[in-house]
């Protein structure tokens, strides 16, 4: 008894000591982020020497080349590309002009809306028009609707998917779930039914009139017909002329395609473990961006984020036990080849992943990490809690990695989503007003500091 | 025993019933705050058609009659005003100019630095250079370097106190707090030996050319002189300039002067209560702002926050048991004078003020509350942390309320202010950026719900 008492109290003392001694790693990790962290002027030169930086694009091959750059300036020990194969998906010219036949009783947009340039930006990934593709709009809200359309009011037709995100959810990611179908595979449902094109209201609850682009699917049983967004803003616009009982016919021009693939690469960093190489703590975000704005928050952000973590490990003189990665995966946006191929070969070759973190949700203030594993690593996740709570991260719940990481599942493999703010990020998404000026220095250094601080608690005690 | 466990039973499903409708109604009361809330309107029609408001000025009698007709059209039970005379400062024309004399070995900001018209502004409350004031420039970083510099160095010149914001803090008021001494208190310690003028780094961490305002204090005893800001930027080059042992003069004229107290108002609008009407539930924020920007941040969204909370509450049905009562206060930037008299009359009209929430920290992403009160009081309102939890509000803790509730002060009525996230705050305060565009709608209504839901439970449930 005596004994078992004398044990407590060590361990108790052992635990008070480590948590003190964490407390302190944290504070140090936290200064540096805030006083001499780089994040903040790596995201400046991705942004504006590189810019926006579609898979396949000059600007992707430039942002490889940044990546590897940046990495080895900050002298992590391996920084290394892993090539891999990707989509080529062009753009090109793209523009709409309406022509509004105002009803008897129209209030009349047809000034407004007649014959003007609508700012309009083809989904990713859409077909082109092969010229002028000239339909009349019909508005659709829900499937159900398109369904009881049908063929009968449908064939022919632009069908203009404007279902509007939800205002409700406190987190915009849940909205932009709710909604994003209407982007992802409206084409295709709306060709089910004889449409030749379609035009979706921006998944964004930003009140502008910039377009979001995004990724579509085509269902390969359907025609394949050309999709474009336009903004939440001319959404509304065009909405209220329809429902004044106006007709509008819409003459959009894509000049979008895809090309072969191209040989692109992810760019990989390393702090090498000094008890335990092949055991690995992935950080990462996606290198590649649409082709729209700076691809600032999605995701230069998440990588100088990634980025950032190994350089606080590094210049605090932490020593890892495992071997720190960061991942600037490619082609997170249209295809995943990237991190299809990273897991691909981290099952090959004989290293074991610990933990995963992807850091894909802007670079606000952050709020905690989504963790997907066992019950075991929640509870020791939830065992540090306490640690978080002077840097204002008090989320730690069970949830969705990211798109990257989550490749990497295999049931053993801890895999964590970064969480910050949500209210802004899709303002900026896919959108040309996702630039370096709307990320916030102190947020963005905040983001690396929390990432910094959980790879340091599972690379030193570990994870089921 | 039995009676025993079937009163637990009871009071248990009790007790979970009424989370469960506390669930509901807060849901109720964030669905309608993000759908339905007049909050961003209203705050839009306070920064455009009034502006900034300087107590004392047109622009806040103006105001003043934007807050009656606002809770008005509203339909408030009562909205009525509440005279107070208060403090009428002037800016009138400021402008700066350097000469600088290069010193040898000087890298060179002299192209840039001298002759331009330097962005300045005016500190609150100061008095007017009466002509140009023209004296040397002298770096101070702290007071104690002010001290040994002592009269011999100090006398005759125009001092540039320069001690930065803290960035370490994760609070930003902290690092406000340990950096506005020298915009209160830095006229008076640098007239202290001998010195004709002071210049201020601007008490902000944005990296900017916008010099930020607020008030000075003097120190009767001692000789006024001006004082005015400079951006940050500006701070750094001109130190930079000093540092490589260039001499700075500066011209400075600044018009600004006291004029005699004028009447104003706080406004003042109330849902009554049907079982206590008078006992009081305060929400509120400032009306007046610095004569800078629009205010929009410091404090209109503290304003319209205050406003919404009866909105919500009345829209959505709620019968306060007591009565809710927001208060636009008068003159906090630079006298307090308005929240004084609110106190004063309070305390002397029978009624009993059992809590007083204020937004006074701007329109960000909420994060919780902090308290001063009783410990009975505040373990009431950690026994209703659980219901924010869900809206990601999660701070709940004892500490400063605000500058107008805590007039308010006397042992029982529990003081409370809204805690919004803090990191962007200092960019706009008291500066040209605190404009409607810098305030997110999202972010804002969800501080009108939080208040909203907190008013709730306080009314419902009461407070010990």
């Amino acid at each position: 008894m005596k004994l078992l008492f004398s044990l407590f109290i060590f361990l108790s003392c052992f635990s008070a000591q480590s948590q003190d001694s964490d407390s302190l790693y944290f504070r140090k990790i936290y200064d540096f982020a805030l006083t001499e962290s780089s994040c903040y002027a790596n995201l400046r030169v991705l942004c504006k020497t590189v810019g926006h930086r579609l898979s396949g694009s000059d600007n992707a091959e430039k942002a490889v080349l940044w990546g590897e750059k940046t990495m080895k300036e900050l002298g992590f020990d391996t920084v290394y590309l892993q090539e891999v194969m990707v989509p080529h998906w062009v753009r090109g010219k793209e523009s709409m002009t309406l022509k509004v036949k105002p009803s008897e009783k129209s209030g009349g947009f047809e000034d407004i809306l007649s014959g003007v340039p609508i700012n309009v930006t083809a989904l990713g990934g859409s077909v082109g028009t092969d010229g002028k593709l000239e339909a009349e709009l019909i508005e659709v809200k829900s499937w159900e609707e398109l369904k009881s359309l049908g063929e009968a009011k449908i064939k022919g037709k632009i069908v203009f998917l404007n279902r509007p995100m939800d205002e409700k959810s406190i987190v915009t990611f849940k909205s932009y779930g709710g909604c994003v179908d209407q982007r992802a595979v409206g084409a295709s449902e709306a060709a089910r039914y004889g449409a030749v094109g379609v035009i979706i209201r921006s998944v964004t609850q930003a009140d502008d009139d910039h377009p979001h682009t995004g990724a579509l699917h085509y269902n390969d049983s359907l025609p394949k017909i050309p999709a474009a967004a336009i903004s939440t803003q001319m959404a509304d616009q065009i909405s209220q002329s329809l429902t004044w009982g106006d007709r509008i016919t819409a003459k959009l021009d894509l000049g979008c395609k895809s090309l072969k693939d191209v040989k692109s690469y992810n760019v990989i960093g390393e702090l090498r473990g000094k008890e335990n190489p092949n055991n690995i703590i992935v950080v990462g975000g996606h290198l590649d961006s649409w082709d729209k704005g700076e691809g600032a928050h999605d995701d230069g952000a998440g990588c100088v984020h990634s980025i950032e973590v190994l350089n606080i490990l590094k210049k605090t003189g932490y020593q890892p036990k495992n071997t720190i990665r960061c991942v600037l995966f490619m082609n997170e946006e249209n295809g995943v080849k990237g991190a299809k191929k990273y897991a691909e070969v981290a099952k090959a070759d004989g290293t074991r992943h610990i933990a995963a973190i992807e850091s894909d949700r802007g670079g606000f203030t952050p709020l905690g990490f989504s963790a997907d594993g066992t019950s075991a690593q929640l509870e020791k996740l939830l065992s540090w809690k306490k640690l978080f709570e002077p840097y204002q991260v008090t989320q730690l719940e069970k949830g969705y990695s990211g798109v990257d990481v989550g490749k990497l599942k295999n049931g053993t493999t801890l895999l964590m989503g970064f969480i910050p703010d949500s209210q802004r990020y899709f303002d900026h998404h896919h959108a040309d007003t996702d630039v370096f000026e709307a990320v916030h220095k102190r947020e963005l250094e905040l983001g690396s500091a929390a990432m910094a601080a959980m790879v340091y608690l599972i690379d030193f005690y570990g994870i089921p």
